[in-house]
């Protein structure tokens, strides 16, 4: 017995015809000896218009509103209607087909979570009835993005939490692959807006899928990358949108080891969510810039590229560091308000993020060079430098993102014939 | 510790203001050593909503369409969602008045049906979990209308199973009553539309309530008011439109042995909704009866009055009976397709029914006289009659309902003053 798990997203649900469709594309896995369970968000807007109900219910902002701990259990009661009633759809189109099927919602298996409401991790899924359903012949149509907590208590996993909750369904009922239907048909070598030549990828790794998707390539939310590595998951990504029977290979993610030809970069990946601050003349104590990104860590500001640099004046040095952008006034201020002696701080917005991935750099040299020659080639002037294992990143100009971009692809030999 | 259970309808939580208005009210009811739950409906319009998707992604009416037992439990799953949502607003509504609230699932409790998907009956509920919480003085605020079965499937209790629902929780919960609000602020005389000086009435024993619900007086669901006579929970009827805290008696729906002063009668009720079939000829065997009622009971038929009379052909005799508009066709077609030897069957649909009820009756004598007498005064010709202990009905020509009406609301002196 094998067993496949299925996602689709609100758009793929989003009215009665394209569940209908949705149905079909199911209908096209049933095959004897095969357990299938489909993950569904809610149809899309609903879940837009359950929230803004919440709020509203619990005083939206005004004086005396309803808000954090007090708000979140409710809200995940209010929010996680909105997949119970696709989950049913999806249930009857099935049947419609003259499949059989059954929705389960999370408290029925039950797949149990933290207690952390609105954005709750998935602890443990109780499989036995659900897979003894689905190895019966008996398609599961399970909502995505929530669960309940030990105490019976509804949760949600937080926006996009969908893809996860997929994963994790299929981790816990150890099924062959699950297949995350989307509006693009795979993973592409870069932003195929930017570059007409991006070629869909076949294979990728967790690791790279990870550090693409963590820059900007907005395919499969990050958590549930992080999920299928660790659980060694293979997730394939593919559109909803090919005809139910028709080719739509889409991009396997998977391990390093089935990765027969690595490349020595995978894709090129870009961000313009990116600010730089820059703190001129900090005083070069010990301890100084782990308490200027403790604090801003405290704040939750996400700080990434992190580059120190000698300062003009003896015994200061320079820190420039990137944020995204919304968080860039406030990283500023919490610096600033810090009192820790630095000279001056600088916000620039206008700034970009390009990086190029691949599990090949490992092993390969020259890669470095490779960017900077392309670029330099280009007159793109690199502001900062980031690297890890399987990735380097340049902060430049926001308004050379698309030359840099395609300059990128096309020196790594990416572009398609 | 006393406990009360309020309901409130899906027109009184319509939106989001509605919702706060509700928090008001029940929050008017908190006081020291009474526990609170508030059982709730559906958004006004969500229910009709849901309806419509589960029925089109059934395939609605289409050649190949899911229904009866298939369409039945996913149609509860999709259904269902709308008290749910509906539960989770009123507690952030309350909790936005400072007052402590949380939402209870029916399968958090649980509230366990029969397995009847779309038509359930509440068989049982765990009250010790919301018992609990409800004594230390944290307000319940749960969905009406459905449940889960013994397999923890989600059931519904069929359309207005909210009043039922509400009431089933008041008697496990040994509510000192269950306040149901409604758009009207009580139970009255007769209907205030036909008659100005119609009266709302303090007290009505359930047998006449029962009596007054089932003719047509839709204040409450006769399934809820047969709960509460079996299970003696007192029951009041009152608006939700009064300004929260202001005077709001209502109809209290009770036992018979706590009204004290009992009128001969306590209201006037009618229906439209009835078809007069009169079957002329029928042969006189035994068990002709028998057979034509069987017939239409088999085929769901309501027959309601039922008045035999000799025929003018020896061996023969006439039925008359009548049934809801809606049946009527068809209650004729079973006579005639039956080849039971009935000479003529004819169809009147322009008939009403107009009753008096009161539970006065039993002890008094006259009381049709004085019915007769008055309709006979205003030439109203009775068509047919039924009796009980409690309750006499006539049949008349529909044209004359409101003069009828009227003129019984006068003769059993029950005009306000």
């Amino acid at each position: 017995m094998s067993r496949l798990v299925m996602k689709f997203g609100g758009t793929s649900v989003g009215d009665v015809d394209r569940i209908a469709r949705v149905a079909r594309i199911v209908a096209a896995e049933v095959k004897p000896g095969r357990g299938l369970a489909v993950v569904v968000s809610a149809m899309s807007g609903e879940t837009d218009r359950l929230i803004q109900l919440a709020r509203a219910a619990a005083g939206d902002g005004a004086n005396g509103a309803v808000t954090g701990a007090a708000f979140d259990d409710e809200y995940d009661v209010v929010v996680s209607a909105g997949e119970q009633v696709a989950t049913g759809l999806l249930a009857l189109a099935l049947r419609r087909l003259g499949l059989r099927a059954r929705s389960w919602q999370n408290w029925q298996m039950p797949l149990r979570t933290d207690g952390a409401h609105a954005k709750a991790r998935v602890a443990e899924i109780e499989t036995r009835a659900i897979a003894a359903s689905m190895d019966a012949g008996v398609i599961a149509v399970a909502p995505g993005f929530q669960g309940v907590t030990e105490a019976n208590r509804i949760t949600t996993l937080g926006r996009g939490g969908s893809d996860t909750s997929a994963v994790a369904l299929a981790a816990a009922l150890k099924a062959e692959r699950c297949d995350i239907y989307t509006d693009v048909d795979g993973v592409y070598t870069t932003d195929p807006r930017i570059v007409a030549k991006a070629r869909r990828l076949d294979k990728i790794s967790y690791e790279e899928m990870l550090e693409m998707a963590s820059l900007g390539a907005k395919v499969l939310q990050t958590r549930s990358v992080e999920l299928a590595f660790a659980q060694r998951v293979p997730v394939r990504v593919l559109s909803s949108f090919v005809e139910p029977g028709a080719p739509n290979p889409g991009t396997l993610v998977c391990s390093e080891d089935e990765i027969v030809e690595k490349q020595v970069v995978s894709g090129v990946a870009y961000s313009r969510d990116e600010a730089k601050v820059t703190l001129l003349g900090v005083k070069d104590d010990i301890g100084a810039a782990a308490d200027i990104f403790g604090r801003l860590a405290d704040a939750n500001v996400n700080v990434d590229m992190i580059v120190q640099t000698e300062a003009r004046r003896e015994g200061r040095r320079n820190i420039v560091f990137t944020c995204p952008d919304r968080d860039a006034t406030r990283a500023a201020d919490i610096v600033e308000g810090a009192k820790l002696g630095v000279d001056e701080v600088h916000v620039r917005r206008d700034v970009a993020k390009v990086s190029v991935i691949g599990i090949g750099m490992r092993s390969q040299v020259g890669v470095a060079r490779t960017m900077f020659a392309a670029l330099a080639q280009k007159g793109v002037n690199i502001e900062a430098i980031a690297t890890s294992e399987i990735k380097i990143s340049v902060l430049i100009d926001a308004a050379y993102t698309e030359l840099a971009v395609r300059a990128l692809h096309t020196a790594y030999g990416l572009d398609a014939a």
